[in-house]
């Protein structure tokens, strides 16, 4: 295939994590070409001067200009900027938006641009047939997965969750609880109950069950590690582990990404991959719950490019085929 | 003061990581003297031989003898030893017996001796009275002092709880959830909804909140760090913040090891001391309490010499003022 | 293409570290099949029993046989178990064998098979006629790859090197010094100035530069990480930076993963991918190189899959464009 | 002993890490008082609002003011400031002062002052008659001590030295280097040959054999760790392992913190102490010598407090028997 029938992407605010997740797995794109990779404070040099393991794989520099003649945009920006960007860009309505800020999750629009939620296990075909995406939290992509075939059989009541993130969740920002001395070996926690993921948790839940009203009560946990989180929920329950288990693989059938285990789970299995692996457990009339997932892949770049692909006709799995880190 | 006038203690299964914890504390210890250290594969063998550490500190040898003149010995042995030793050595009645497995810890007695369940935040006049210690659990250890202010308040109801270990609870047989090659960067969970530590717990809670039958929910953690566990459990709760902490503070009047914090903590501020730090944060109608300690001090051989002080007379915090590693 | 036209190729040994990331990289290259994975304790298990992350990615089963029909067999055993496999097997003489052992590093051959050493940037026109590679050792790749340019300029003399490596280099086994609790926060050193390296890198040096005789001094270092291999290395030297830097880049033009810096480099850069970056620095008279390189990939299976794509025509990267895990 | 007849210390500069370590020394110490503790961005609030850890164990707030009835004042300020301060400060002639940073360590002095390097291993008895003592580098500490018997018997030559730090060696300052998403699993070097310390360690090493002029060539390594330094050095020496190993023990005979083995070492085994353990080993004509040292407290704090107890006549163990870490 020559480059001219490629696809082309470009990326806004490149020189942040996922910006630059994203970058990585669009040089892999066996279909899409990357045009552009834009940020205001790297205008000129060339990406692996930022992101230095690109060494030997790019020569492409960091450009200070929006090209236009490209057919989708991913916004790689701080929450609030996505927004501001689009208001201050007269971006072409042909070209896709695919933002990973927070700014659109739940209905926001701008300049008439609407989004739809990026979540393709909820409503692939919603974002297939969408011009502009809201990619989902980290977090709120690993709980929904663990609970949407409950909501899809309107199964949902009270759920306790306790969700553990690796540091690159909080970015590349210098802050005291990104400290090497402070976080190796340490755990804390952070938005108790109160965390900012769980309005567009909630406004998916129920859109699927829609009587659901029950609390969602999340503790959220700083692990010392760099990727990954894990997701365990439970909740009360009346279906038996087989019937959990057969609900949820026929849910997620098709689905090339999420996969449902009935063993023991470990975060690496899918460290740099774009999977979700669910584990299901039953304990007298409990239903566990434990999600895990790249924060940075399926909780943010690899889920846009996921996007990308349902949205511009692709294979959904191109250039997301990744050889997890394992050990 | 002469070493004459010290008490004597012993130590059986000197050889893993409680005793070691347990020979360090001692041999630093101002009013005892280390007089026997047992293990029965590594008689005549320096403790250094084994805890690489000790090398400069001792010259003392592992023995394959019980002496009977001491004033108390500590049991560290795995679960099931510790019943087994008693039955199968004759000690003295006069000589303490401080067991750190789970072997006595729901009221089982042996030849006559019972015990009194060590934990002195709970009840410090009974084991200083007390011949036999059943050192408590180090995860059970963690979530009772979250909750006996609770308990003994009558505000018990049903409890979340999520706890977070470092791979020394596990022992070190070498098995392939303690490989660092898989454990590194790395979470997973065992036993969830079933930790045997729930039994001492709620035995524990029921002494003091007899109506108490709420579920006790207990996630339990594999951390990727070697010291420490972080504790936190919700529950509903009318008390506001003010009245919460102002409860917690005078529960621990007057115990040297456990603090009260309304600042966020983390798990590092108590590894390698025998300090217990819980913090309490309420959202909405729940109250949400935090605790840190160091499985293998407060959770095991610290707790352990406090309670050894406690029954021996000596001042309680003798020999537990211990650098943290912070760090 | 269609399945038919692709390479095929067999794994032995497929249980371990280095016959999972060769799985890994097969089951993702476009040219070539995954036509069986031995393993005698594993028969008829699906690899994702053992190799747990590839749940999702095949329904592939080990095997106990060796299959004949195929083009290329990937030994993935312990040192002395591929001359032992070789000799107890009739492997036809048109499949080629690439060994991922020490056992035919030196020269060695079994049953008129004889083998070329698979260092690509070295003698890669070697390679592409060799019927089978004896792959080198992860610390070997690193080592020769900082020294390469001076061997074949004939300016080597005594070398100074530290290499760091990650738990994975040990292998799977229990063992203490892969004790998690042991190894996190740890350093340690083995087989200082007796590696068993040496031998295989003396001998490429020498083919480069027959008159060296200096001491090659290597202080090998367990690292507190899973994956990858830092290496230090130092000489007198007469050549400029400048001199220097331009001495490697010729060496290496054309060399598709191997890349030179004059920038800091930072172990990361190259984890989860088969790349090797080098830095250069001069000090008053000394030329200071370093070297990274994943010890699994670079130093094991993906070098183990470029020498395949030699062998067998195809692409050097072919199969090897990974995403790097960077953080 | 009643408060009155102890000897009353003051730091300056304690909100940083030397600082904090000196803190968490002094409360424990049984013969000296913390009189005050000066930052001063923090005057007025407790030590525990920075040193966290500290909680529980005092409610000793930062003051403004430097108190003048003490005995011994640390200096525990930033490379240059300690000049700055005792420039800008009068401090009566009978204060000691103990200097943490490398202001005074090449025999510097200001207003009168001649300082001490205080590395009680080499001349304990010029430490005891000093008023003010430059205390060595973490980096230099851990040379020096693997060192100092071979410059003594007049054995040095050209030495080859690879050292490892925790991140605490780099202070708490925030830099892309101390970030955990970097610096996590990764490994990288600086001042490849030209670190700061060669300087007092040739000072010292040329003291003991002045002809000493071979070349120390130093490899210092970021290690993915917090606390804790490990060294190798290695050189031509005739001396037998047996001969080596009898010059070492004789030379640290007397010397309570420095260990010498023929085992196979760890850096744990001396993190959280005031130790020094050297290993030796002989390799053909080379004796290679391994030294290991918690960088905060033998390679700073706990030294610093070690020169103060012998300026004050204390024992130079007291307030340093420190419970390792081990795991």
């Amino acid at each position: 295939m020559g480059t001219s029938n490629k696809k082309r992407a470009g990326i806004i605010g490149g020189a942040g994590y996922t910006g630059g997740e994203t970058i990585r797995l669009l040089l892999n794109h066996p279909d899409v070409e990357l045009a552009f990779v834009h940020s205001r404070s790297n205008v000129g040099n060339p990406l692996y001067a930022v992101h230095s393991d690109l060494l030997g794989e790019t020569d492409l520099q960091f450009t200070g200009e929006v090209l236009e003649d490209v057919d989708v945009i991913f916004l790689c920006l701080g929450h609030g900027e996505s927004v501001k960007f689009l208001e201050n860009n007269d971006i072409p309505a042909a070209v896709r938006i695919i933002d990973l800020s927070q700014d659109f999750r739940l209905g926001e629009s701008v300049k008439g641009r609407t989004f739809v939620y990026g979540l393709p296990e909820w409503h692939r075909d919603d974002i297939k047939k969408a011009s502009n995406i809201a990619n989902p939290g980290c977090f709120a992509t690993g709980i929904q997965l663990g609970l949407l075939p409950l909501a899809k059989a309107g199964l949902l009541n009270e759920v306790h969750t306790t969700g553990i993130t690796g540091s690159t969740g909080a970015g590349q920002s210098l802050q005291s609880t990104s400290h090497f001395t402070w976080r190796a070996n340490n755990i804390s926690t952070y938005k108790v109950l109160t965390h900012q993921h769980l309005k567009e948790i909630r406004r998916t839940l129920q859109a699927l069950q829609p009587a659901y009203s029950g609390a969602l009560n999340f503790v959220p946990v700083r692990g010392d590690f760099p990727r990954g989180i894990w997701v365990t929920s439970y909740l009360d329950c009346a279906l038996s582990l087989e019937e959990a288990y057969d609900l949820y693989t026929k849910y997620y059938e098709g689905h090339p990404f999420t996969h449902v285990s009935l063993k023991q789970i470990d975060l690496k299995q899918v460290v740099n991959t774009n999977k979700c692996i669910i584990q299901l457990e039953k304990v007298d009339g409990k239903l566990v719950i434990h999600t895990i997932e790249d924060n940075l892949i399926k909780g943010a770049s690899g889920q846009a490019v996921q996007n990308m692909n349902l949205i511009l006709g692709l294979e959904e799995t191109a250039g997301l085929k990744l050889k997890s880190i394992v050990f």
